[in-house]
């Protein structure tokens, strides 16, 4: 059994070995800088892991852990163009540091590159991972669609909200645990409650990420607090306290989210305060125990000796108080 | 034997078979809007014939036919934006119909979309199929990058400009017709030949078409006659003209193509001047006819009775006069 750490470490030392041409330098540059950056290595270690529950050897599940975190790569310099995003990883967004044309076109080559790595696996298991993987990837740019939809329209739901970003964000964990499970033969059911647990999690997570925004620890979190209030981004909270909010809370709210023009500070510390009154931090916490809960109860479920599991669940852990 | 028309018109009601989700909107409206223009379906038919021509039932091959179908015109959408390009099949692009946003996702999941058709496949050619199709889909990638990269290049010689349209546009016609061969199970020489009779129909197909933008009738062509001289565009044409010109052609050629400002019409007619001076309609033509030659031989070299060849041979013969 390999511990979280041990495997960042292969996935770092693995990614570093990845090779793309050199020329025409415009289209590999940028690739080798994406994935250069500092991250988390979430996904392929999650993928990793899925694999060795099931009694899995590592090494045959390494190339397709490299074309998740190669596609996940993909889908943020595409994103990055289109939310006109400035930074990534504390640096500069592709589009910004050469220009759009130049993400567009290495991010369709890292997505290529990363349907290379996922069909470098056993015969027996090429159909049901590459069907997964496509599957997966529609869905999150249905995600990615369903978000900036959100942008515009003026009646989303919370249910439309945990659509959103379980497409966005949860079925591509989903999909790296379950992948792992299907290249090491795990028994269907089993890979199924893998991928939901993974998928729970990854809401879960998301939900943790919309509360950092605004009740978060500055140093910590690495952004600025109330990002997604200055915006008026259709968080969890925001919609939560749409819902809630009545009378003066609500035209308060209302009056924040229509001006025009606004101190941003002031605007971050009025919304954060209706937030408190409406005790929309705790309203988070419970959909966030909720879908955590739901993950331990797949993970649960699925029919391996504890100890085998110790990796994945500290995973889990550690993700909600989010130091992984 | 099927004839090209009869695919045709298989590939049209196919390709209005497959189903794409109603929402979210924007993502799928323009996959749809893409797929329903006008288009001559060159590259699912050579397919199907490289298919029929080592004796594969069609509809085995089907699925990925559409999916080089989608996959071009993924490319397209793309290139699209990049070229910002207004009109496509004489309708407006994605991306100015909608927007650049919608043309990068809606693009991205018909890429997606392509590789799940291409995986529709017996399970003994998923493998040499899609690693074909990957190796593919970057090359067409490095194609886009180079002939980008070419507009600000000085030194772009005719060895570069063969590379780029390879990439680009041949490799893909190229693909499509061994994709087919390797699904009907043809042996691997005669797939090969397949493949080089495919490429150097596309690179002389472009010629072609490099040829047309100069020398074409305008109401045939169905574009401006001379829009790639207007945009200093790096033809074969222009290449050849400048490694010819000397002494005051050569002035005259440098003159129009560093005018910041000219009339179109009298730099289409001078510019045109220089190249009948030159004999460059002949030169490119000479050029066109290698190619034309080299696919020829590697098109006898495979081993299949002359019947089932007569469909490719006679794309091959309506390609180079631009019938198809």
């Amino acid at each position: 059994m390999h511990s979280i750490a041990e495997f960042k470490q292969i996935v770092e030392v693995e990614l570093k070995k990845l090779s793309f041409n050199s020329s025409p330098k415009d289209l590999y540059d940028p690739i080798v800088y994406m994935l250069g950056l500092d991250a988390k290595r979430l996904r392929p270690i999650a993928l990793l892991c899925g694999n060795e529950l099931f009694g899995g050897d590592y090494k045959k599940a390494m190339m397709p852990a490299l074309g998740i975190e190669v596609f996940h790569n993909f889908t943020l310099m595409h994103d990055d163009i289109m939310d006109n995003a400035p930074l990534r990883r504390s640096n500069q967004t592709v589009h910004t540091r050469w220009n759009s044309n130049v993400a567009i076109l290495s991010g369709d080559t890292m997505f290529v590159k990363s349907c290379q790595l996922m069909l470098m696996t056993e015969v027996e298991s090429i159909r049901p991972v590459m069907e997964l993987f496509h599957k997966t990837a529609v869905e999150v740019c249905e995600g990615q669609q369903l978000d900036m939809d959100f942008e515009s329209r003026k009646d989303v739901s919370i249910a439309d909200y945990i659509e959103m970003i379980t497409f966005k964000t949860a079925v591509l964990l989903a999909a790296s645990m379950k992948i792992g499970a299907l290249i090491a033969g795990a028994p269907p059911a089993d890979a199924t409650h893998l991928y939901e647990f993974g998928k729970h999690i990854g809401i879960a997570f998301q939900l943790k990420d919309d509360l950092l925004d605004v009740f978060g620890d500055d140093k910590k979190f690495g952004k600025l607090k109330g990002g997604d209030i200055v915006a008026n981004k259709k968080t969890f909270l925001l919609l939560e306290a749409l819902a809630l909010a009545q009378n003066e809370n609500l035209e308060e709210l209302n009056k924040w989210i229509n001006a025009p023009a606004f101190d941003a500070i002031q605007k971050v510390n009025a919304v954060t305060a209706i937030y408190e009154k409406l005790n929309i931090k705790h309203l988070t916490e419970l959909e966030m125990d909720k879908h955590f809960n739901a993950a331990i109860s797949h993970f649960n479920s699925i029919d391996v000796a504890a100890p085998a599991k110790q990796t994945l669940l500290e995973m889990a852990e550690r993700l909600m108080v989010r130091e992984v």
